[in-house]
């Protein structure tokens, strides 16, 4: 916070490499990084195997996404809170973004709704119940910050509900004619992005004190130099990009041949990809005896997807889409995600955590995964 | 409260004359009541202007409205803790009372529904939001009373089912026989009156200390004399009746040419208008640090909406409707107050107030508005 | 808890019966104890007589309750903390379990569901406001440990949600092929069962502190000795499963004649004669001021209910039955299960109990039974 950038020459490409050889050296997860040429290079040779390319993106993707995340708060930490703040909030669901976009692009909705919806249901149950188990493993009874908790959680709930608004009122009576639902989900959107933009002011400028012991999370880690940083954050988005594009292309087929349906890989596997460096930092505050951070992590994270990656999608598939995309969900996922904004409440209303807990929460994710393996939406959107 | 009714001469009308312009320079809201004689005579004159006699009657129901709560606090007040405890609670929704009973007299089954569904989730959501708004841009954090307001969330959470089980057991088979339907209805309705007066019972006599602080609202104003408080309620009432039925009977054509059905006019603008006088005190307590106060006004109308206005319309509808009316709500109106009440019970239990609370509230409440404005129920009932 | 068992010869008969005469004495329920041998001998006389055998049942089940749960405590208070502790958390519901054999026996597999959903929602709805109410006539207000209760509600949540998430999910697209349904009801019995037997490891093991003061439940009264104990245990459970044959033989017949559903019987009746022996408890609990312990057991039993009766039954049917039970609920039943989570969550979250609170709950409670009453559930599952 307080030192400025240094060393803001751009650096030599071999200085790029050492960085990275540094941060693989400290958390292993980064050797999935060589996935990534292989991955790009498979698709070039081979762009049938479907099944095989579908894999290795998926775990090429995993480090990246830790990548993007530690280069975003390396930014964050050197442009000073107000700035750095708003650019974690933004960037900080910036996998999903992608890999959405590129599902977006291609056309696959029901895999782009999907991958919204798991990412909300596996931010709060998946890593909630990771966090709490993990962390009650390690500590007899985890007490956590009740009032912040608390407030996050009902945040959550109001974020979550919004965005469900068009299906829970047209599943409830007629399904409206296609565009009355593309009219109410594209004026949703606009307000929604509006009351994430009035979040940000909220978080960053007025109340910021509530919000202190999130912005701790990279602590311990020596930061990047800036321009160091801000080039690795481009290039691995361009990389997330591509390594994207692989994946949404051989997704349907790989899917179909793994017995999976595009609903099922989106609400698992790309939000479990997408979350996973979250999830790191959460698991490990959680291990640490820092539930309180691991909470605001699940809980803020789920709540960006609610109240800005989702309504952006929604405006960006006017431009890029073709045709534009509802906030329509299919009722199996309204009902997960209610279910676990719910149960995210009631946890944050305990304001303590328990191994056992945990076990609840991750049993009723694996209960949703498994209704999703075994019955898949029966009308996609 | 320790002193005993003066002046319990009847006064001359130039004294009933006085206290309103006393009043209106208090609150320059009580200058609308110019609007009542106006349009008592205009739809003497031009009875067909259905969309300016529309207009006209909404903006002279808030006046009456302000009158009326005005008038019930001044006869409570001078007729001691209980007497006037049961007025208050009686008389608290008394205009929304008085419009709903002429929407029923004509027939108008779905205004008065979507005028009971709107005033709870209006009370909550729109009142709520609007204190948490209002206090939060003056006060920085605003602690308030968790227990009562948990409490209170918790009793408006069981009502808000009770008056819904219908709705939601039916909606979840096969719609019912209407007979079925009506038979659930009027036993449901008497079982929530008998409810209700438990409930009076409870917070005037046995647990009066637990609403202490709501029985204030008043205090700062100069009360009335006794007779000048019972004329005006009467006068009041009668003006509200007579303005109501020029409103029910201009609202359809109106409505059709404003382009707003039914449905959004009772869910939105009825409600708005009969809780304009409550806004007023809820919104000022809020401004005054108070918002103990607040909360306890919107949960405690709320509550009465779903305990006592709902089921005695019903009860009524025996007696003065074409048929008697159900308790069956369209589903949207079902889902919106079940969040309604949700968010309620959340944000109570959060026990403190901040202005970007208020705007998740308000935001929340603007989709339901946009929503019913888009897509109006497909099926009245 | 100290002492070790006494008398391990087996008792003579009379032995038995002067125990039994004693805790006759002690709590008059157990005077109905006449009527077992009554409706056994009747059965066999006239087994025609459909309705009479359904109420005598009905009154013979409910003092063998008693006894079941005084033998389970009598074994449990002899064999020390954690086997006694796993002994009353897999008989608590031993009665509603025996009842439920022999319908699934019978191939009444409604009859089987309703009293899964009927004892989720009578433990909490009927025990909580009952144990509110009558706590509430004695004690002006009843504070209890918000933390525990907080806690439980929130496993209860997750555990009704669990159970609920087959009727959720696919109430919610097209009813799946019954073969899914199946998969899926096996795959999630499994589960529950599994992190119900964690649950047991969490409760008695690693966190039993937390549940202290619910294992305090018969304290006061003078243990039985091991043996009488066993024999006790052995021989009601044979009664219970004899009566409940007539039961479940008559009652289709019966409640025809009564004007009453099977979906009723189940929902309300069998609930809330299985649980009668748990409700004595809880009640006066209630009245000696320790709501704690009443809130305990009817959130524990509700659990318990749901993370292993359900899903024992389930497995069971796969020997027992016709044809394997699903987790499919009619939807009214999974409304009502949520409703009474939730209400029971609210509830524990304030924290305090009054008399008014007992009697919002019971309402809802009676709502439900009219509800049901009035109207039964359209397709029987």
């Amino acid at each position: 916070m307080g030192k400025l950038a240094e060393g803001s020459s751009i650096p030599p490409s071999s200085s790029v490499g050492k960085a990275i050889v540094d941060e693989v050296r400290q958390s292993p997860i980064l050797a999935l990084i060589i996935f990534v040429p292989v991955v790009i290079v498979l698709e070039r040779l081979t762009p049938d195997a479907h099944t095989l390319l579908f894999l290795l993106s998926v775990v090429a993707i995993i480090p990246l996404a830790a990548l993007l995340s530690r280069a975003t708060e390396a930014v964050a930490a050197k442009t000073g809170d107000a700035v750095g703040g708003l650019l974690n909030a933004t960037l900080g669901n910036l996998t999903e973004l992608v890999i959405s976009l590129a599902a977006l692009q291609a056309g696959q909705y029901l895999l782009v709704k999907a991958s919204i919806a798991g990412a909300i249901v596996t931010n709060t149950l998946f890593m909630l119940g990771g966090s709490f188990l993990l962390g009650g493993l390690k500590h007899h009874i985890q007490e956590f910050n009740r009032v912040n908790a608390r407030f996050q959680a009902c945040m959550l709930f109001l974020a979550t509900i919004a965005v469900l608004v068009p299906s829970l009122i047209s599943e409830v009576d007629q399904p409206p004619a296609p565009e009355v639902s593309q009219t109410l989900s594209l004026g949703l959107s606009i307000l929604l992005i509006v009351v994430y933009a009035l979040g940000m002011f909220f978080s960053l400028r007025t109340h910021k004190e509530l919000f202190a012991s999130v912005s701790h999370s990279g602590e311990e880690e020596k930061p990047w130099p800036m321009t160091l940083a801000l080039v690795l954050l481009v290039v691995v988005t361009l990389l997330v990009a591509l390594v994207s594009e692989i994946f949404v292309g051989s997704v349907q087929v790989a899917a179909e041949h793994l017995g999976m349906t595009p609903a099922f890989v989106g609400f698992i596997v790309v939000a479990l990809v997408g979350a996973a460096a979250e999830m790191t930092t959460a698991f490990s505050a959680a291990r640490a005896d820092r539930l309180d951070l691991s909470v605001g992590i699940a809980l803020g994270s789920s709540a960006q997807i609610a109240l800005f990656v989702a309504p952006l999608l929604v405006l960006v598939s006017y431009f890029i889409g073709p045709e534009p995309m509802t906030l329509q969900f299919w009722r199996g996922a309204v009902t997960m995600m209610i279910v676990a904004t719910l149960a995210a409440a009631f946890l944050s209303n305990g304001g303590r955590g328990t191994w056992y807990a945990g076990i609840m929460v991750l049993a009723l994710y694996g209960i949703f995964a498994f209704t999703l393996f075994v019955l898949p939406p029966a009308r996609p959107s």
